[in-house]
């Protein structure tokens, strides 16, 4: 059944295995301690492959991964404090509009659509607003496909003794990190991303302290992280009706995650991924917006070639109709389309995914290789 | 396999038809017209069941029905305006916390646990308050599972000209209700009660015109019900990722609806199965918390035998050993069970579950019939 579906070359939800979903053919008590069982075991290995296990709690939330999103900052962030929030395409921004209609004070770095935030810049902000209480960065920026520096970030942030609340939606299971090491209060995802099960909740994994102390702050009842904390390390369960089946889907998706090796297996085959994707786009004539430096083995932007005859409409269409779904751009600067690289996708998928392209181009009347567009922005800096 | 998984007798999550189920056995684009196609279906079919095609629209939400409950508060509860919330249990209470929660003025009918707000004390309330800009009631209050009288609430409410916004979260589906005409300003429910679909999200049914004057009320970016829906209007997509498993299950939910006859072929088989069911339970001695006319068809509460022997956690354990969850009381007043009435469970389930009880009764050593409890809440008023 699962084979004549197209495959989603999308940043989530994307193409899960069939275990998953056949995880999702069995109705669960809410209530009762089996399903309770396999919430436990989800934050348990959640919190192992973030390194938090010591420090750390993990803190499921129904919803998608913006409601996680949003749940973390009002539940974390006294409503005196002032953040500095780092963007550089739609997710960032997303957090500077949550902030807003929470009413929360912050100072920005835009970086605009494809730049990374450095630390240095996140160094000189902090020094000239040394009243900041927490820094907030995208990991990997969906819309761009950037991977953002949250290494040298975090270093700066530990230095001015300052905290990282890290949306790592679409790097966390793929992208290595460690909250206690990095250091990191807390780090937000979902569970249709890197980890590869099915949307209907998200999750952050708080320093366990930070979250003690943030009882009675958030500004909405069922985004609260603290509330829901509290009645889940009581009774088990969650504080309202969890979607059942997602969180059994979930859990076998974990299981798959740590039986591919964990991040290390799932990193090696995304990159892999990405970059028989990237080579065999180039050769088609396409060029990415990133230089290499910058590209994340999640999703790749390719500029849309330069011609009268490219419309990302038929394009789309013409590839679906081979059995893949890629994914629009998402650039304020120039016309793009994306392609990911995560899920259920194997080299087999991405040879043929370069074939459906090539055939699209030949369907649009686009001869190959195709033309680079006229005006690329300017080239990514890279110091 | 899904033989093998206990029955719920639970209000919801509960036991969905194989079918919903292995709807979910597809991988869906968020972005992509085929599934855009599925939530266009899915609010359509919602906004007839409920007499709304005309004047009112539906709004998905992602999360729990409390999320969508608070969604649909915050959205169209103008900041300054006072609300009368009903209540008669722990749902009522809950529609309290959110408005604590976000601020907004209200005062309460509290009935305690049993007892149904009726449309006199509605009117008089209304009387002494002229500034409450609307009324919120629960449908059945899950809690004990009363049936609230909605229709002499809502022409007391719109004899005084206020709103009424209705929790239908275990109730639309299977209790008739037109929203037109009752009228009713916004109705919430969610998908994995009446329906029978899967938890994930829930949805309001809102007045056109109030929804339309609410832009920017919400306090919340991820449950503002507007933003919403002007987003699904322009583009056919989910503001944020939506369930897509869940809401592939729904639409499969929704067509299982119809086919049974919609809210009349429901409400007849689980008033069929309630029927059944206190028949049995009262056989064996068990006593209902509420008199036959506030019994609802989604829920009943029967009090805990009077005896030392009766212990609600082997009583459950014994049960589930023969293939049934049933469900915790929620009284203050008075030791009780729960046993739900909805889902995919029929004539042969009800009598498994009477046997089921009975074969719990005597492996806790209770003799049968049960004996009533000694101090019993007074009879419930019928006037
Ligand atoms: C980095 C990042 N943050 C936030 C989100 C929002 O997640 P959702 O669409 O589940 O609300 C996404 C979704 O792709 C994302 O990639
Ligand atoms: C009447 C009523 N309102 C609200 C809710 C809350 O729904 P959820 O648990 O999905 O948040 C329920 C759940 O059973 C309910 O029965």
């Amino acid at each position: 059944m699962n084979q004549q579906d197209p495959y989603l070359l999308t940043p989530g939800p994307l193409t899960t295995s069939a275990t998953v979903k056949q995880a999702m053919l069995h109705d669960w008590g809410s209530w009762d301690d089996d399903f309770n069982a396999m919430t436990a075991e989800v934050c348990r290995r959640l919190l192992d492959v973030a390194g938090g296990a010591d420090s750390h709690v993990c803190v499921p939330v129904q919803g998608s991964g913006t409601f996680a999103v949003e749940a973390t900052l009002g539940t974390l962030i006294a409503p005196q404090s002032r953040t500095l929030v780092l963007m550089n395409g739609a997710y960032g921004q997303r957090i500077g509009k949550i902030l807003d209609t929470l009413g929360r004070a912050y100072v920005a770095i835009d970086k605009g659509d494809y730049r990374p935030p450095r630390g240095h810049e996140v160094a000189q902000a902090l020094a000239a607003n040394p009243d900041i209480g927490q820094v907030v960065v995208v990991h990997c920026e969906t819309s761009s496909g950037i991977l953002n520096p949250i290494g040298e970030i975090a270093e700066v942030c530990r230095q001015a003794g300052v905290r990282l609340i890290i949306d790592s939606m679409s790097a966390f299971g793929a992208l290595p990190v460690n909250v206690a090491e990095l250091p990191c209060a807390a780090l937000v995802s979902s569970a249709n991303k890197c980890f590869e099960g099915v949307p209907g909740f998200g999750f952050a994994i708080v320093e366990r302290e930070l979250l003690a102390a943030s009882a009675g702050q958030c500004h909405s009842l069922s985004l609260d992280l603290h509330d829901q904390w509290q009645y889940m390390t009581k009774s088990g369960q969650w504080r309202y009706t969890p979607p059942t089946h997602v969180v059994a889907a979930f859990l076998q998706a974990m299981k798959e995650h740590a039986a591919e090796g964990g991040v290390d297996g799932r990193l090696a085959r995304y990159t892999r991924n990405r970059d028989r994707l990237v080579a065999g786009l180039r050769a088609l004539g396409f060029r990415t917006l990133l230089v290499d430096e910058w590209l994340s083995p999640i999703i790749t932007t390719f500029l849309s070639p330069h011609s009268p005859a490219f419309d990302f409409g038929r394009f789309y269409n013409a590839i679906k109709a081979q059995g893949f779904l890629i994914y629009p751009g998402k650039l304020t600067v120039a016309d793009s389309f994306r392609v990911g690289c995560i899920g259920q996708l194997h080299d087999e998928q991405i040879d043929a995914v370069i074939s459906a392209v090539a055939a699209a181009c030949q369907e649009l009347g686009l001869s190959l290789p195709v033309a680079a567009p006229a005006e690329t922005p300017d080239n990514l800096e890279t110091a």
